[in-house]
């Protein structure tokens, strides 16, 4: 195996491909990153088992071949050779010499059979979608905040791809909040799968400046996240999703409409004291013309605020601050409404003009 | 007491004093900020029992009277609070009530017999000595290195100010490196005193955009250091420090002139492969023309890199990667000089022009 390529490429590459590499693996070629080269085309690859990442490498030179070496220290070793060089790298059995002008080196690798490769996606049983990459960028991340850590709930860890009414939508759930967006309309084919959040996160750390669109492929249990030269193939969680259209309130009794940087601030200030109750605030629809968010009095003190707004009807609802929060931050436009029915009944909220997103929130016990 | 100001005021300097009270204090009254108005004056103090931080605050209205409140809880309600507000707050016994605009919380605070201030500096037996801020921040930064985090030798976890031939100097070792710089000329008062590096931490962090100069005043057991508004008063480390000039090696068989970025370069090189052997690597001087950092072979594999320059005697000697490349950072000049005797006595770094700063590195053994 032998390449040739410039230090600014092969340092891109290898910052691509090399963060899932890193971990402590508990198999050491995990470690690695598979370097390949195959009739002029060199691809570098890493994997976790439960996600690969590949990059096509464009280099001036090459010679065939396949070896894995240790992907952080060959990151860092090319990533301080001075930009400009011409970097060679060779293999010999395992011994992997790298070369750039004065600089040398010598890089103990593993033979790459045993490196445990993803299958590839089936192209012809796979389902496309294709997305301008800012819209996708946004809509998983208004999406991923109501994800679950819950290693025991699978099924919450993931963001849950499905199409409905020729909709492809993107949600997510922790069982206390829940996320949807709608992202592309007009689709003819049909999907239903929960891809893990932690590939996700890796598809977005992917993005680079150049990337325009994201190409998108279902199989029966993988996906694959096309982004120019770099792809992710990712397993699909096995489980099935709740049926969360469900648990979206149809009609709600009292509708707010708030300016979103206001109740930012108002609910930041009562979070602050409300720490020693566990970030439990008071959240009042007051008639007729102002909606109040406090803290309840504790060891810290208390805090109450209003801001200006038209309400018809009164209501109160106890909410957790940083699930508020976070739906905040997700949603986009100045202004933004809050919808509720009563104590028990999940708190709707969505921005004013577009209806593509819409987050709930489940109250606390009062 | 009672205090009129505008939210920036307030903001920046809640800022600058409670950082050193948001440690969990087993003391509940170190995590408050002391607010004392007395005839217009009004002060900002915070302490965590080895130093204090005073602001002085310009306020618009106010009236006498002192109370302590939650340092951090107060510093972030108020940096939420929107710009060019202007803030109220009002002590009534220990509920603390700030007002702005349409925002309003009442806070519980401690009453202030139990605030454990230090005691003042003595003006009239204090030393004085007066430092342009760059020059301050970059010696601090290039002696700090040095310092020790190893608590049960006192001493070394401060940084030594000593006057000798009248100058000013400021040293700092951990035993197994040693940094000093010469930072005022023709100093006429003495002083032997070390500052701990905490203290200096919490000075640097409290350099803001418009502060051109740093008094600072030695009395027996305090050190304060003045910047605008704000002072630190530190106590000093009651410990004697090493002789360390006799540390600093006279003369050196090897003297070699290189490329500081080259070096720090072909250092962090060898630096990646030396992860598995403690970060020794291994510098020698060959005759006539070559300086050599490299590392010794081991499981990763081996690395070896090349520096031209001139080369009178040759010699060998392994140092830790890391103390070198401190080192190397904390010399300034493109050029820096390289000086060694044996594989046991010390390194000497030393810039090639100005002659301030010496940096000495002990090395491994081999």
């Amino acid at each position: 195996m032998r390449i040739k390529v410039t230090q600014e490429k092969l340092s891109k590459a290898l910052n691509a491909v090399s963060r899932i590499a890193i971990g402590k693996a508990t198999l050491p070629i995990l470690n690695n990153v598979l370097i390949r080269v195959s009739k002029k085309k060199v691809s570098l690859i890493t994997t976790n088992l439960d996600m690969a990442v590949e990059d096509y490498l464009p280099v001036s030179e090459s010679e065939d071949g396949v070896i894995t070496v240790p992907a952080k220290l060959l990151a860092e070793f090319v990533s301080n050779l001075p930009k400009g060089e011409n970097i060679e790298i060779t293999s010999k059995d395992t011994k992997v010499t790298i070369k750039a002008g004065k600089y040398s080196s010598v890089i103990n690798g593993i033979v790459a059979d045993d490196f445990p490769e993803l299958p590839e996606i089936n192209e012809k049983q796979s389902v496309v979608f294709k997305i301008g990459i800012e819209e996708f960028k946004n809509s998983i991340n208004q999406v991923m905040v109501a994800c679950s850590n819950d290693l025991t709930r699978p099924a919450l860890t993931g963001v849950f791809f499905n199409t409905y009414n020729n909709t492809l939508a993107i949600a997510a759930t922790d069982g206390y909040r829940l996320a949807e967006k709608k992202i592309i309309n007009k689709v003819e084919s049909e999907v239903k799968a929960i891809v893990p959040a932690s590939s996700l996160q890796e598809v977005l750390r992917s993005i680079s400046d150049d990337i325009e669109e994201i190409e998108i492929s279902f199989n029966e249990d993988l996906v694959r996240f096309r982004l120019g030269d770099i792809e992710i193939i990712s397993k699909i969680i096995d489980e099935s999703f709740p049926e969360y259209q469900k648990l979206i309130p149809k009609n709600t009794n009292i509708s707010v409409t708030l300016d979103r940087e206001e109740l930012i601030r108002v609910t930041k200030l009562a979070a602050l004291f409300a720490r020693s109750v566990g970030g439990s605030i008071v959240c009042e629809a007051i008639t007729p013309d102002a909606f109040s968010v406090k803290s309840i009095a504790n060891e810290y003190g208390e805090n109450d605020s209003r801001i200006e707004t038209s309400v018809d009807k009164p209501g109160k609802i106890n909410l957790n601050s940083r699930f508020l929060l976070d739906a905040l931050n997700a949603l986009e436009e100045p202004e933004i409404i809050f919808e509720f029915s009563n104590r028990i009944a999940p708190v709707l909220l969505k921005n004013k003009k577009s209806n593509t997103y819409t987050h709930i929130v489940m109250p606390l016990n009062s």
